[in-house]
Formats: C-alpha cells, sequence, structure tokens
C-alpha cells in the first residue's frame, strides 16, 4: 500500500490535508481517488490507515493505527565524507532504504571536492526530497534527516552511545570484530563516520578517536565510499533483526 | 596496492603479459614504470605480489604469493530479473565488492522489460568488464563471472547448498529467520533470486520452492530491487566475516 508522511499527530477519526508533492503523486502518477486507502506516517512514526476524502489538495481520514514499524533498533547517523564522486543522492536514497535514521555529509582534509557553503542548502532541500521519497518507497516511520557539517571530525559532537569510523587501514589489517563489539553493548544510537573518495587523513582519524571513536573493518574486501555505509546498515540490521532470533534458538537448545 | 587478474598460473619467477586493458590502465592511467610493483591474482584465486619488467604490453615478474583471501566463506550467486529500471550495471558493481561469486540476470514473467536474445551477448561483455573492474577495486582474489538465463525459475538448475528467494511478501510477513537459519548449515554455496521491479509471479515462487528454494526476509523495510542483493551479501559477510569472533566469545563465556 502506497504510504505518505504527515508532520501532525493522527488519531482515529483526525482529518488531514497533505502537501502538493504528496497530492501530485497520488493523484496525478497514482490516479488514486476518493474512497481508496492508504498508509499516512504522523509526526511521531505511528502508521494509519486512512481513507481518502478528498484530492485537491489530498485529504484523507484516519482510521486506524496499524501498528507497524520498520525502524532499525539503533538510530544510525551515517557521516560521509563528501567528493566528485560522492553520489550523495545514491547514498541518501540506499541508507534510507537500509535504515539510516540521519544522514550526514561533511567536508573532509582529503576529499578530492567540497560543498561550498553557498550550494549547502540547496545541495540538502534536493537530498531531503530523494529521502522522502525513499522513506515512502522502503516503508519507513519516518523520513530520515539529511544534514551537513563542514568538518567531517564535527561528526564527534553529534550525541550517540556508540561511534565508529569506517576505516580502510583497519580492514587491511583484518579488523573484523570492533562493529560486532560496538553492537553488543545494546546501543540505542550509533554514529559511523566514511571517508570520501580520497580517504581519511591520519590527523582526522586521530581526532576522532581522542573523541572515543572505534576503527572498524567491514569485510576483508575492499569498498567504495558509497558502499560502506550500505553494508553498515545492512550488518547493523542483520544483527540487530534478523540474528535476534538464531540467539534465542541457540539460547534455547542449551 | 593495484590490483590485476591473469588467467595464468603464477608461482614465483613467473613472467606474465597482462593484457591490453590492464595495459592501459596501468600504464596510461597510473603511469607505472618499470620496476614498481603490483599484485595479480591468478587463475587459482592466488594474489602474487609481481614486479614490472616492461610496460608496452604490460609485463610483470611474480615475487611471492602474499597469501590474501578476501574471499566470502560461502560461494553466493546472485539471480537477478531484470527489468527497466533494473541497473545491471549496479547491481553487478556493488554485488562483485560485496563478495558475490557469480551474478545471473534472468528474464521473468512480471519483469516491466526484457533482454532480447541478439542483445544478451554484449550486455554481458559489458556487465563482465564491470564486474572486473569491480574485482580489482575491491580487491577479490578472483573475478565473478557475469551470465544470463532465459527464465528466472532456471535458478533451480544452479547446483547449491543453500537455495533462497528475497520474497518481498515474506518481508511483509515479518519472516526474518529463514536466511540465518540457511547460513546455520554452514553450506560452501547458495543460490539468493531477485525479482524485477514488478516483483515476482506467485508461479515463479511455487516452482522456486518445489525446487527446493526458501522465501526469505531481509528486514522490515521494502528493498529496492537493486539493494535487496547488496543486503543480502553484506548480511552473509557479516554472519560468516564478522560474526565468528563473537560466536568463538560467546561460547567462551559459557
Amino acid at each position: 500500500m502506497q504510504r505518505y508522511f504527515t508532520d501532525q499527530v493522527l488519531q482515529p477519526g483526525t482529518s488531514v490535508q497533505l502537501d502538493a508533492t504528496a497530492t501530485k503523486h497520488a493523484v496525478k502518477v497514482l490516479r488514486m481517488q476518493e474512497g481508496q486507502q492508504l498508509e499516512l506516517a504522523d509526526a511521531h512514526g505511528n502508521v494509519y490507515l486512512v481513507t481518502i476524502t478528498g484530492t485537491d489538495p489530498l485529504t484523507v481520514r484516519a482510521e486506524s493505527d496499524l501498528h507497524k514499524n520498520a525502524e532499525l533498533p539503533v538510530a544510525v547517523t551515517i557521516v560521509c565524507g563528501v567528493g566528485k564522486a560522492q553520489k550523495p543522492e545514491l547514498i541518501t536514497q540506499k541508507a534510507v532504504e537500509l535504515g539510516a535514521s540521519r544522514i550526514v555529509f561533511a567536508n573532509s582534509q582529503w576529499a578530492t571536492a567540497r560543498w561550498q557553503d553557498n550550494k549547502v542548502a540547496k545541495k540538502l532541500e534536493r537530498l531531503q526530497l530523494v529521502a522522502r521519497g525513499a522513506a515512502e518507497q522502503s516503508h519507513r516511520n519516518v523520513v530520515p534527516t539529511v544534514e551537513f557539517l563542514p568538518k567531517l571530525t564535527a561528526a564527534s559532537t553529534i550525541p550517540a552511545d556508540a561511534q565508529i569510523i569506517a576505516y580502510e587501514e583497519s580492514a587491511k589489517q583484518g579488523e573484523t570484530a570492533a562493529l560486532v563489539a560496538a553492537l553488543a553493548q545494546q546501543p540505542r544510537t550509533l554514529t559511523a563516520v566514511f571517508g570520501p573518495e580520497g580517504g581519511i587523513a591520519p590527523e582526522e582519524v586521530q581526532e576522532l578517536t581522542a573523541a572515543g571513536f572505534v576503527a572498524a573493518g567491514l569485510g576483508p574486501r575492499i569498498l567504495r565510499t558509497e558502499t560502506a555505509p550500505l553494508y553498515l546498515l545492512s550488518a547493523i540490521s542483520t544483527i540487530t533483526e534478523l540474528m535476534e532470533g538464531k540467539t534465542n534458538i541457540a539460547a534455547k537448545n542449551q
């Protein structure tokens, strides 16, 4: 079923008017009509079954809370160095699909390009739209925010229970335990920093490490800068959403 | 260090002439010269440190086996239904980075487009080049093959210890245990089938299920057709390459 988002809080019976983007998509693209139903996630991340009561603009009446949850148990902030070939749209779309709660792009020392101050707002506006589309498509409860930091190392200012740097040198040295160890502490929030195509400078790694970040390898293969965040999110989903059952089974058999 | 592939078998002292693609990349793009070193993976997947002895064409002398292994413990075949928006290049590049050993594209019932017989060879040739580039970049020991099947359900003819269908309906119903259970059997080979954008037809699911495939959910979010294989490969890497340490630790503490 099609899903949209509202910044209002729903209760059964609440009537909500959706914005121009949702109206256009539902009415022009999907040709939805009065009486048809869709899913609407509200400001609290609750997903309601709603019925269309008007199409210009799209207006709906909330029926019932569907009690659906597609959010990762860990709120993951992805911090990515930007560069020429950074593909921020691909990272944003895929990170949202894979459950990130916040996506932050940052200028960094070794990047081959930088986001200029006067272009940041426009880039974020565009990426926020990508995030919203991906959140609708993947049936997220919330739309992750897309943000910008002028320095990669400012990732340390984001409050988090666990802090990871995906560091290529760690992968090369065969480090595989740090991510699993971090998740074993059952963090509610986790920040993961990824370098741009040029890599993270040793001073940046040092600054982040001093702030509590742990260098983590993501398997023995060298991942491109846009692939590493997708691996990390899939790994966190695997451990927290797929493996839980296995742990229980293992415990039962003992 | 830069990595290339040869279909010869190396021993210390072996002299090998690389092909035009590798020559062009090393000499024209990277401007490598005689005496410089690189890594060369041979026909057996052994990675040698080699020294450049000539540049036109690129000729190298094998020095020593580096005993590097970046292959997943499970040989994973990814079978993807093709469609209009299938992005086979993206799937090929990312699946190689994430450790797939074989990537198969297939026509299927509900796909919005099909690969015509007379275009298959050219498409595969191009994708095989993408696979080679990704294998070099990600430091794989072997270049995965890219193949084509005229029917998605012919995935059942590929011999495998474990067979998975990534089925959106399973994800919606909250199925999360099948993939973990399949990996608990420690398969050496695994085939995973992914539908095209239009989805897998129930008859196709039925035919594959009858052949031994198990429907598996890949977490609670609805993944795009090109994202699901990347999640699966990351999940397999997490369980077989990152979690092994954790399992040992858990076992030790009991």
